[in-house]
């Protein structure tokens, strides 16, 4: 048994409260090390009468670990808790701060979950699980009211350069809500609709006005109120890092120096405010002098960003934020943020732009989830990019499912592309049948899926500012193959529960290889996924439980034979199956 | 290499900001297992401008692994990291998903520090550092005034009961503070003093009165008064995790039941409140009836809780808190309560009791330390008890360090025995020497060390309530030459700074040995503390680089021979010497 491979802290990923009865732990140890891992539970005010051993099963691995969960409710709501770990005859228990061969006869040294606190337990709002998002970068999508038009504004479908116009507004998206209620869209993520210079308005210029190229506050409500009768839920972007260069405060400081009232709500080095050898002078997004960075630690600029927070929700009616730069943000403000937010709307989504480990947000009094680029990282890795093989993607995913809280991994904001990245398709080289495979795996993942708006229709485009071109409106020119497509899959995983929620095993992840098959359970529903991420056609042979299956692609049915499901897919091809009952 | 073993995350001990200009990054491998690591950092915006490798040193280690640790002053506040791993000739880059053979050439899936935000900085009280703390158990301490004793009080000296009463008050603390002066204490931390029913007052009856048998609140305003005129400062216990059985609330939900406007105070499961086959219908301390929880997460608890706490901090003048079950309040409760006692004085010491591995109270949000009793256990098992051999406790110090910020550490709340376990003279089974010994450790340890009330003068006693006799005052009857011991370390803690807060490297801590020497050190002042855990004399020899050390105990120097200090300690005996410039 390797013992310096074997992991487990009382608290994140390790230890942590599901809901009110139920606390799950976590323990890692070498990959196909251990043959049975127990935790061993009671109450540490009657440990004698309360001690028992509850088998962990193998949540997940990644290349190097396996990784054990179990449930448990504590009768009192502590728990004091090791671990019993055998590899055949093998056994050591573990204690928090040591392995021992003998079972430790009372609870002092072991870990702990001391009290079962309400307060403290990490809650996400559940129809973030069963929502499918549809990212709109607002000056892109539709121009609904030339009146509002920039001047200089383009022709629409001209191409994107970093400071060109071409008139989408709010009232666009008004208009042409009918193609996401097609589509089987629930929730929109907004890129930033407030008052700002730029065409992507992250340097905002006012939090408390609509960018009058995109309309009013009067016209957001008006969306507000069109989407909620369809069903859908908005998410704005509040980029609370940073402000932009006409930002009033901002501008006051330039304007006044070390004199302006405002000169704590920035953090400065030096005045006046200057930019040398390429350094501002003060603290800024990156090194761009138009986006100096917010002083959140100030009372005053935390009071006036929390009331921004409040108002859009409490006032206009959205339905939560994504927080852009969200990680370098202190984690004071984030916190008063959630209290205030949740306050306003308990249901309310908080979504953090955080591209690297986000275990940091997402503990409960932070973030109910963060932009899954590492999901997105592992899909085009497999699909696109040929880099991962079936493996790979397996301990990809693995290693995610591992580090955060099951209801982070729930309510997980996971996308394909978006603003900042090149768009799936072009990613793909052009390769529709693979797009589709990527897109696949992003219905049937857990978390809540996200399209790019246009991707669904064949836009493409690299890195930005060409993954902003304008939305394809005329139905011609649109790919309505891919638009069924997506239709389809929103639909199916409306159907299928297991999909949304259901546990996640891999079946089939093997090393070279480009055959993949992974399980998703909830309940007694089950879902098979597969799939073929060749240029050839390749059969996928499983042994399962269930004798009867069927293939949601065409609704034909298949029976296993033998145990044995056997599978015919054509190259870049899926099926995805339910066991009937 | 065992790339198994090596550990490292983005957060708790692991990457920390230690200061508003530096962050602290550590990573834990096999021991003995490699030869060198070094810190791949950089700025993530810049990073071709200004990435480097910046050496590691081994922090500590335990019986497991090597901790390796360095600083880092990211110029632009941010930092992007990832680590290079040597072992002889094999090597290996880590980064967040992987470890790789070849370096890293974008920062895009290194680990992260995003900015070091001063709001997120874990910021301790300095005066702790330098403090020496006394604790009284106020019944037991000293009766300054007879006519407020309970009736039935016994007299002075008797056996200590678990409900008997000697009348100790906070006036017979007023008349010996020069007892406390003169021993060098700078700080006193009372069990509770709030009106409560029983002697040891941990069933509060009312948070903002003085228990009528200890005084008022002028009697402790004057206290404070007294003490601070001697440099003296004052922690009070806040017991906020369970009230007690008269508890104006609790009274009321026992009166009123399901209808008491205070029911959801409590954690309640079922009217009326009872005890069934010894377990309450309600939630309790342990399973005690007398001891019910209050629930903190309801705001009207939480609001009177932090008006307590602010009140004795700004209308009384105390310190700052002790905090009583500290790990079973939830972690939002004490958000808010170190937002609140910090804003009324940003000085105050906040302290835990949490007997187990901390990290979760740690992190700057909520307590400042907690206290030490895993230190506790290591110097007892090393000293007194014989369960551990030099290396072993060298070992467990090892485990210790490596699992808190540095800041943490500093101000760690160190003591050998409290009202809750045996006097240390009983536990040294009487043998002074062995109780000086581990004396001798608490107070060349980093944190801040506790002296429990009477110790100093020889009283003795097993578990509670054992633990709590009447102080002696009759000097005749005191240990005297236990007290000038106590004196000399205090005053010598204070005149070497680097006890206090230099860092700590273990010299010799060998296997089945017991002898044990340490080195602290502080910019240019080296002191070794060599120690000889014993029956019969040994001699210690190190490899130093000064020549010329001051053996403090007497005065003497001592001459390393050919870089070799050789030092004879008698059976228990010790050497505190300090380098001669």
């Amino acid at each position: 048994m390797l013992l310096e491979a074997i992991y487990h802290r009382p608290r994140l990923n390790w230890c942590y409260a599901y809901d009110r009865e139920t606390i799950h732990l976590r323990l890692r140890s070498k990959k196909n090390d251990l043959s049975e891992v127990f935790a061993y539970i009671g109450d540490k005010y009657a440990w004698e009468q309360t001690n028992e051993l509850i088998p962990m099963k193998k949540l997940i691995c990644d290349e190097m670990f396996d990784y054990w969960e179990c449930s448990v409710k504590p009768p009192f709501r502590r728990l004091k808790y090791g671990f019993l770990l055998q590899s055949g005859h093998e056994q050591h228990w573990m204690s928090e701060d040591e392995f021992t061969i003998t079972r430790p006869t009372t609870p002092n040294r072991l870990f702990e979950y001391p009290y079962l606190n309400p307060s403290d337990i990490f809650i996400v709002p559940d129809w973030v699980k069963d929502a499918t998002f549809y990212q709109i970068f607002p000056e892109r999508f539709a121009n609904g009211d030339p009146h509002n038009d920039p001047a200089g504004v383009l022709p629409w479908g001209g191409k994107p350069e970093r400071d060109n116009f071409f008139g989408g507004d709010l009232q666009g998206v008004i208009h042409h809500l009918d193609h996401l209620s097609e589509l089987g869209i629930t929730a929109i993520y907004f890129t930033p609709v407030f008052t700002a210079t730029t065409n992507h308005k992250y340097d905002t210029t006012d939090y408390m006005t609509i960018d009058p190229h995109f309309g009013d506050v009067e016209t957001m409500k008006q969306l507000v109120i069109a989407c909620h009768e369809r069903g859908i839920r908005i998410l704005l972007d509040a980029v609370f890092n940073h402000s932009g260069k006409k930002f009033a405060p901002f501008v006051d400081v330039l304007d006044k120096g070390e004199h302006s009232v405002y000169r704590d709500w920035f953090h400065i080095h030096k005045f006046p405010l200057n930019v040398v050898d390429g350094i501002p002078t003060y603290d800024t997004f990156s090194f761009d002098p138009i986006m100096p960075k917010l002083n959140t630690g100030n009372p005053e600029v935390r009071d006036y960003l929390l009331q921004v927070a409040h108002f859009w929700i409490k006032e206009v009616g959205i339905d939560g934020w994504r927080l852009d730069v969200a990680n370098e943000v202190d984690h004071q403000f984030w916190r008063e943020f959630r209290k205030v937010v949740k306050q306003a709307n308990p249901e309310a989504y908080i979504l953090g732009e955080v591209w690297n480990e986000s275990s940091n947000w997402l503990q409960g009094d932070q973030f109910d989830a963060v932009m899954n680029y590492p999901f997105t990282d592992a899909v085009l890795d497999f699909i696109a990019n040929g880099t991962l093989d079936a493996q790979g993607f397996a301990h990809a995913i693995g290693k995610q499912l591992s580090r955060y809280p099951q209801q982070a991994s729930e309510v997980a904001f996971n996308l394909l592309d978006s603003h900042d990245t090149p768009r799936l398709l072009t990613v793909c080289e052009g390769n529709k049948n693979k797009m589709k495979l990527a897109s696949m795996l992003l219905f049937t993942y857990s978390g809540t899926p996200c399209i790019y708006y246009g991707s669904e229709i064949g836009l493409d485009g690299g890195q930005d500012p060409d993954s902003r071109k304008c939305m394809e409106w005329d139905e011609t020119l649109q790919d309505r193959d891919l638009f069924n497509f997506y239709q389809r899959l929103i639909s199916l995983r409306k159907e299928l529960p297991a999909l949304r929620t259901g546990s996640l095993q891999f079946l089939l992840a093997e090393e070279s290889a480009t055959k993949l098959a992974f399980k998703r359970q909830l309940g007694d529903e089950t879902v098979l996924v597969l799939l073929n991420n060749d240029n050839s056609a390749q059969t996928i042979e499983l042994v399962v439980e269930q004798c009867m299956w069927l293939n949601t692609n065409n609704d034909i049915t298949i029976e296993a034979k033998g145990n044995t499901l056997s599978v015919h897919l054509p190259a870049y091809g899926y099926a995805i199956l339910t066991a009937i009952k």
